[in-house]
């Protein structure tokens, strides 16, 4: 019920591909949109429909939390409860404890500065990591077999390894140590998996780690190689600036095992993703285009936009208020055929709340046409003059 | 472009309509959304449209301070401002200016006990009414020929002429000479309306007032009748109690010219809507199928509620926790095909907004699933059995 194909394209490392789950295909390169709490910020399943979404994950931290996995294994899984057939992914809640423990790992991945937020994270041992609920206090202990546990309760198809999320100011030993940690935890996560053969239900995705270190990061690709995982997913800080992520990408997925499917965690900006692609990433997953819809952001092609180095304009901006346009004269989505500028920035001054799903529905659709786009111009062998069209490299 | 025509039924003052507008045409009995500030609270107009809505309102005095109807007019009026394309009412700013004068007056009009929030009203004359923005403390005058004007500008088929609604705890001599200056600004309106010729592009209503009064009602159905308004609008307070609200609404209906739509003001009950249509009441309208939806609550019928003389559940209740089955059943809105109630009640807890738009989904569905039960009933003669159906009267 599973089975992943692709091809070279001819341009850099780029792949098209085809991931078949139970619930469904995906065409690759595709985007991985996040339905963090079992549910997408502001949008219903048709908006995911109609805005031609192929797959979407789930926070495996959040859930154990809020309803807790039982409730959603009782209601039939992930795909039952939200009411999203499609194919789904669930990461391994690791990642969000780690960042509400050590503040915000997601900004340190991308190489920006730490924020202060209140740490629940308690104990990293060898069993696994201790934290506490943000909701009400209660201690959890999530190990790398608790994690397998609840994702298979939670029932999405695509299932990922517990790791540490290394931060980005620790030096190479820590990031060396931290990474043996997630293999040993990997392992583990393989065993629990196996236990209850169910590669015809769920695949796993094994992590690869190693911060910046090339050698790390080679070491983690030949342990990678090496187990028998689904897919893999490249994991942990990418570096400081745009240029170091990219070499740290390369490096990951020219030693990776090019018969798996290559996810990129946690990367959704849209020079970011052609970057990606070209690298032969083949799913890529972030908050992006939810959350900056949540602050009034509309993603635009460069020239839609006024400032074209930019990849979004802001709705709330008073230049907009008697702008009768849409926010993309050739984009087919609800939004942009129904409404001007004038009114979605009138909504956000009201705080009226349909403006964020507005805004999330075209950035929704927005990814999705990105993500057609970069398939048929690697199909077409004109990715070179069509990726021009989406960011200012 | 305007026309109403209706037939009697035979069920007691029931009658079934059809109201013409430039923008389309309503069968009635009909329920009028309220699209407050230009926008359904949580929904899309396709939501709207997908739940077989009619017919929608706007509010004057929140337009009036955001974005102000010079924006609305700049970009083509409400109906292209805000993507609905089908008929639109405006009231005339006046209730919001009293209800923040005097309190809640809507609590008011319903019988129920004074709120108490911060008075914006400055003071009434025979001019108008000062007062000023909850948003930036600027002062406004609404007068009976500027609430006309604004009106104009936001361009809804049907407008309503400035009265001052009345509040409950008044007496009969507050009331009577309410009702004269109601009836001197309605003068008023009706000259400013009649400036500009604007019949072909929208319609006038008058109001009638004279709270508990039966004398006084009928002295306002008298003015009324005796102007060229195209439709009549029941206002200002009902009384303390469902029976004397339908008194009210009974010698009220009887006295006035039938050639003209009727409707009830911020009436949305279920039975009370259902106590309506029977007394000849056209259209109603209220904010509570999406209001009760922002506070967790589902219209359902009597045989889908655990307590079948209320006329909502709230799915906050944590009884939902682990109830796969939908709203009902037998509905057929988005929200009734795709979700469980416990998924409903996750969404609510983990304050997710997509749960307030599937609620709003379903309610506005339910409102027009009733409204147009109610139609076939009275055109098939068995009203009085379908009543039973939707509300325990």
């Amino acid at each position: 019920m599973f089975a992943f194909t692709y091809k070279k394209t001819g341009h850099a490392q780029a792949r098209l591909g085809n991931l078949v789950t139970p619930h469904g295909q995906v065409n690759t390169p595709a985007f991985i949109f996040c339905a963090t709490k079992a549910a997408m910020k502001g949008l219903t399943v048709d908006h995911m429909r109609q805005a031609g979404t192929q797959i979407i994950l789930s926070n495996t931290y959040h859930l154990l939390l809020q309803p807790g996995p039982q409730v959603i294994e009782k209601m039939g899984g992930l795909q039952k409860f939200t009411g999203w057939r499609g194919p789904m992914l669930t990461d391994s809640g690791g990642f969000q404890i780690f960042s509400l423990g050590h503040g915000s790992v997601a900004s340190e991945i991308k190489g920006k500065r730490l924020h202060h937020r209140p740490k629940t994270l308690l104990k990293i041992t060898e069993a696994g990591a201790r934290f506490r609920s943000y909701l009400n206090g209660q201690e959890f202990l999530l190990t790398p077999e608790s994690s397998i546990q609840i994702q298979r309760a939670l029932g999405a198809d695509l299932i990922v390894v517990l790791d540490e999320c290394t931060p980005y100011h620790v030096d190479q030993s820590y990031t060396a140590r931290s990474m043996e940690l997630s293999h040993r935890w990997a392992l583990r996560s393989l065993q629990e998996f196996n236990r209850y053969a169910q590669q015809g239900r769920q695949q796993l995705y094994g992590i690869i780690q190693g911060g910046i270190y090339p050698n790390l990061r080679r070491q983690g690709c030949d342990f990678v190689n090496s187990q028998p995982f689904f897919g893999h997913a490249i994991g942990g800080s990418l570096g400081a600036c745009k240029s170091q992520m990219q070499d740290v990408v390369a490096l990951t997925t020219e030693h990776l095992d090019p018969k798996r499917p290559i996810h990129l965690l946690g990367i959704g900006g849209i020079s970011d993703i052609i970057a990606g692609v070209e690298k032969g990433i083949d799913t890529f997953d972030c908050v992006h285009p939810t959350r900056l819809a949540r602050h009034g952001g509309a993603l635009v092609r460069p020239d839609h936009n006024p400032n074209p180095t930019r990849e979004h304009i802001n709705l709330r901006n008073s230049v907009y208020s008697r702008d009768d346009s849409p926010l993309e004269p050739d984009c087919p989505c609800h939004t942009c055929t129904n409404y001007s500028k004038a009114y979605l920035h009138h909504l956000l001054k009201a705080q009226e709340l349909v403006g964020h799903t507005l805004l999330s529905l075209h950035n929704v659709q927005f990814m999705n046409r990105l993500m057609t786009a970069i398939r048929h111009a690697l199909a077409d062998h004109t990715f070179a003059q069509e990726k021009k069209r989406w960011a200012t490299l």
